[in-house]
């Protein structure tokens, strides 16, 4: 894959399911049924609907079971515990998500925590953050690890080079933060408490923002030749667009991730990823792995 | 406490530890025991012996019950976790620690993850890493909130300000990154594969070192009026010296931390201050909070 200035992630996204595709398969002829992911969804949020159709429809694709639990916004947190904790012991379910956010009156950390932590594919319980900071990472979050092979796609190593990341959210900037350190970058981690956020980006061979602030960052704040990673998601006026002035952005960087169609489609394939080796490694008896499965995969398309 | 060129650690970690010791009395009043720490060494490593020793010495002092479990260098892995499980349902230790590092042949974060995080004083167990960098900090790890407490003791606050950690051990580096993200720092972690080091650490309003050099940096690595913090433990000729050309860097710094007398007592210091917050949180059947324990502490005294 060569590198441009914009960084489409669709064709890489669809290397990944392809790869997950034949790995599900795999899977199915050994095991006798397909990797599963089950997905919990409380209340009506509009996004998080959307979100999660587009997961089960991508498990479909690519030969996973999914399932999807739709709970109304006033559920009680106890029942929605009980929910996790039968899917923990389903032996057709090897992927359990809750999506994020949950309505007000849920304690989404507490839910979180009842995951089985060889099932929680969206890499978020505590259990494998801490296993990614400790350096012995297990399920990895999707996005981080979508962003690590993007990168690996268009050639970009993390290795030696200053990487700077914009937000510090649990989901994106702070496990990208450890990912990114396993890989050997310098990595610094900016956030709304940063003064002069301009001089810190300026910095970055590699920038990551993630801050949800349309059109935050512009051509002022990139480095000539840096590569810049757009995970903002934003609605405005009815249309989505991300954290990155990606026109303007794109003439002095080496490549910038478009929105849509840059970061999105990774984390959706590495979702799918997540599931097929937590399937794997549940039946191997081993602990799951996300970067020894697929952290390398990028690598042979560049 | 006033700022000085030479920001001395004792004085604070005195100052924490008549803190332990009456928050110690208060809750042998109350539970008819004192708190209390199990150590764990396996081997005969001189410089552990010593830190271990030092631990149970400082516990007595404060009014702490504490033992040592010193086990030879061959002692099985399966041993050691039977130990571990043992002491996690010891109604009377509150406190667990196993000194790193142990000796080849036992893999250290097994045995760790056996450890009831409740009773994990380290702050190391991957639950506690992860409980952290999810934001809803337990128990934190010794030598990272002492270096918080340092700070504030001599009146410097992590809010809005560079700080730059070089080392990303996961006892010093990586949690503190955490730590000082919270604190609402912009952070930035180098290592043995940052080039120009110098520059990285020159941009630092708060520069902490934690690579394990003696003598690694200088006054052409410290930003004019930058915070200073040497966590190197070097033996060179007979004599401990940290990573930092301590008298050198006095001259530009606003303040440095020695070695030894500099963050060494503070490390000691929050064991303590960790245990005895094992225990009240046990007693009160909620989870432990380094933080909103301890954490405010050295505010007053500046």
């Amino acid at each position: 894959m060569t590198a441009g200035h914009l960084w489409d992630g669709r064709p890489v996204a669809a290397r990944v399911r392809a790869e997950v595709a034949a790995r599900a398969a795999a899977f199915r002829r050994q095991a006798g049924r397909p990797p599963g992911l089950a997905a919990i969804l409380v209340g009506d949020d509009p996004a998080s609907r959307l979100y999660v159709a587009n997961k089960a429809r991508a498990c479909r694709e690519a030969g996973l079971y999914s399932e999807v639990h739709h709970l109304p916004a006033g559920t009680p947190q106890a029942q929605l515990v009980d929910l996790v904790r039968w899917l923990n012991g389903r032996p057709d379910i090897d992927g359990i998500l809750v999506q994020w956010p949950v309505p007000a009156g849920i304690d989404y950390e507490a839910v979180l925590a009842e995951i089985d932590p060889g099932r929680d594919v969206d890499g978020f319980h505590p259990v494998n953050t801490g296993a990614l900071w400790r350096g012995r990472p297990r399920l990895v979050p999707c996005t981080p690890l979508g962003i690590l092979l993007l990168l690996r796609a268009y050639g970009i190593s993390p290795r030696g080079r200053r990487a700077v990341i914009a937000g510090r959210s649990p989901i994106v900037g702070r496990p990208l933060a450890g990912l990114l350190l396993m890989e050997d970058a310098t990595v610094t981690i900016c956030h709304s408490r940063t003064p002069q956020l301009e001089e810190a980006t300026r910095a970055a061979d590699i920038l990551v923002v993630a801050v949800g602030r349309p059109g935050l960052i512009g051509a002022g704040h990139v480095r000539p030749g840096a590569a810049v990673i757009d995970v903002g998601i934003n609605r405005v006026d009815g249309r989505v667009t991300g954290d990155v002035r990606t026109a303007e952005v794109a003439r002095v960087a080496a490549g910038v991730t478009p929105v849509p169609g840059g970061v999105g489609p990774m984390t959706v394939a590495m979702l799918l990823a997540n599931t097929v080796e937590a399937a794997r490694a549940r039946a191997e008896g081993r602990p799951p792995d996300s970067l020894a499965a697929w952290g390398r995969l990028g690598e042979a398309w560049s």
